[in-house]
């Protein structure tokens, strides 16, 4: 994918900087769709119009000249590493090396990304290049519109998900209930480990891999970051929600249904209906010019309009709807844009999510969550899978 | 677990600063180490003597009061954010929050971790707090030597590896050889893909996640990161590296075989041979009061006096033996102490890899890897796998 670096042209014109540098790994997605290069250890992409890569060693220069979508590929011996480490010692060696690299560009200054090393920065400032932390992480901010391919990348690991999260449904619907109300399946009690691992194996089969998934019951899913774990239970809201990556090409999909096995309770059928007429409502406000803001509060005017406390009502809850609406999804499945009081405005090609939840520890917790794409005259549902509380 | 931070105390003392700072997510060991708190957000940890958590929002602030390793537990909105933001936007709000959470426990300078983010550092500076990378990374270098608590998570992963990589040998074992020389199984093309999926779901019974594997065949080999793809081939060395991460625990196995379908090659079987030997000089070198360095030394010795090229040797190779003999283990894959030229001293509880290896592009990769603890009298090997070269 050739990425459109326009807006990053502009920016550095804008800034009076002569180059952006990020020094990262390729697991910061920023570092990886700017130099088109996939390695797991850090490495310097200098972008002033061209793209040119710094490794430290010889291990992955060979890859990176065929690989990388870069003009230019060095290592710290082409900036003579061994003779300065000889006069000045391995630390303040590398400070030369990185001015070095920049001054064979005739780059004097950068702008950087908010999480840039500091160590490396205060190297750079040491040797006389002048380095300014971008605020608004431009990088992050071209990421969020995708291109159609990346839109496509997206989808396909969404239908992943899909499969996955079948897996999971099938699983609490052929389970039994003991008299004591917990789960069983196949003679043995139904965990929330099992049903990840249903979950990954799935995935894994699909080719997507994911580090967590949350299948919260009870109290648990009343904490939204609650991964979930040990036996699940009859007659209460169980929350699982899968946001895989495929590895192929890196982007993510995200999906949360709320499951029940047996009967909920009136709260959580109310909390139900509740969520579903909030995502309905923010779909109803997602369109290219409403901001993200917009779409949620579209959700906080549903829950709060029936009685329910939020984070715009009460900035200090920790139940009803205590996070945001939605996130951008691609190579990060936490990105831009943000659906959220500091949600800007919405463009065609973000990809985001809508997924309002309600929590109480004394109840547990609702999300419904969906994928969608803003499309030139509104957006896109990319999600394939039926909403229904009880299986 | 309850880390020995005494080093951490003698640090700040040494340099005269109010506290140690860190600001990242729970995916920085370093973080995860100091706070015991497992989150997919950044936030702020502040140590200085005690253990200061600041989080952005009410989110993880219910679970961070009851599961983190910590004193105090804070949120923004403990530090009036809404009104800072009123007052100087959402931007430089942050700075005077993290200013004031610093100054709320007399903490006038931090010492903070070479890749702390620059933005927090430049915000911190302009609030008079005096921010100093920590060149050293003392967290970093407090993780490599491993409790008895932290060595078993170490084990435990490493028993889940023996599982997978038993698993993808059973494969090779079983497969078939097709007239032109590629491997089969069930009837279908055996591939890089097919084996590591194996690997993969392997592990997820054993409750282990991890993010990629190694099975590379032919010159795929030939590249140390090359995670390798496509069909396998009869009659050469096929690299499988597996480095899983235990899901519970957050610590990490290493391991490396190198197998051949049929019959290899006389130079591959030469390089095996000499790679075992290089091995056990790497043993014979590893006990607490040597350097990683000397360990190091040893493989080169091995592989020197065999005619063969390494970065010692010559610090432009691409062939021969082109990376490090090893490194720590424990929350991240890569961690202290190096068994490289820049390796320090050896002490009881540093969990390593033993891994050399040669590469051409003309013949292919042999790489072997066990991995170890130091201990007071030399080491334990924590691997309980044979090596075997044809399957």
């Amino acid at each position: 994918m050739d990425p459109d670096l326009s807006a990053l042209d502009a920016y550095l014109d804008e800034r009076d900087a002569d180059g952006y540098l990020i020094d990262a790994d390729s697991e910061d997605s920023d570092q990886y769709y700017l130099s088109g290069f996939d390695a797991p250890d850090p490495f310097l992409t200098l972008y002033d119009g061209e793209t040119h890569l710094l490794f430290p060693r010889s291990l992955e220069y060979g890859r990176a000249t065929r690989e990388a979508r870069a003009e230019t590929v060095q290592r710290y011996v082409d900036f003579d590493h061994a003779e300065l480490v000889e006069e000045f010692g391995p630390e303040e060696a590398v400070s030369h090396v990185f001015a070095a690299f920049c001054e064979s560009y005739g780059v004097e200054s950068v702008a950087v990304p908010p999480r840039f090393p500091l160590k490396t920065a205060d190297s750079l400032r040491a040797r006389g290049v002048e380095v300014t932390a971008d605020t608004d992480g431009i990088v992050t901010e071209i990421r969020a519109t995708k291109t159609d391919e990346e839109v496509e990348h997206v989808r396909t690991a969404q239908r992943a998900n899909e499969a996955s999260m079948a897996a999971a449904e099938a699983l609490l619907r052929d389970a039994s209930v003991t008299g004591e109300g917990t789960l069983e399946y196949d003679g043995e009690t139904l965990t929330s480990e099992r049903v990840k691992e249903e979950i990954e194996v799935t995935l894994l089969r699909h080719g997507c891999s994911l580090d967590e998934t949350i299948v919260a019951c009870g109290s648990d899913a009343a904490d939204p970051h609650d991964r979930g774990s040990g036996p699940l239970s009859a007659d209460e809201p169980i929350i699982v929600d899968i946001f895989p990556r495929d590895k192929a090409t890196k982007y993510h999909a995200d999906m949360t249904r709320t499951f029940c096995v047996g009967d909920p309770s009136e709260t959580v059928r109310e909390w139900y209906d509740l969520t579903e007429r909030a995502m309905d409502a923010a779909f109803d406000a997602l369109e290219p010019g409403a901001t993200g803001e917009d779409v949620h509060d579209a959700v906080c005017d549903v829950y709060e309009d029936a009685g329910m406390s939020t984070l715009r009502s009460d900035d200090r809850t920790e139940t009803g709807f205590i996070h945001s609406t939605g996130h951008g999804v691609g190579l990060d499945v936490h990105e831009l844009p943000r659906l959220s009081p500091a949600g800007g405005e919405l463009e065609p090609g973000h990809v985001v999510t809508i997924e309002p939840g309600l929590y109480d520890p004394d109840v547990g917790g609702v999300r419904i969550e969906d994928i969608a794409v803003v499309t030139e005259d509104g957006y896109e549902n990319l999600t394939d899978y039926e909403k229904r509380l009880v299986v």
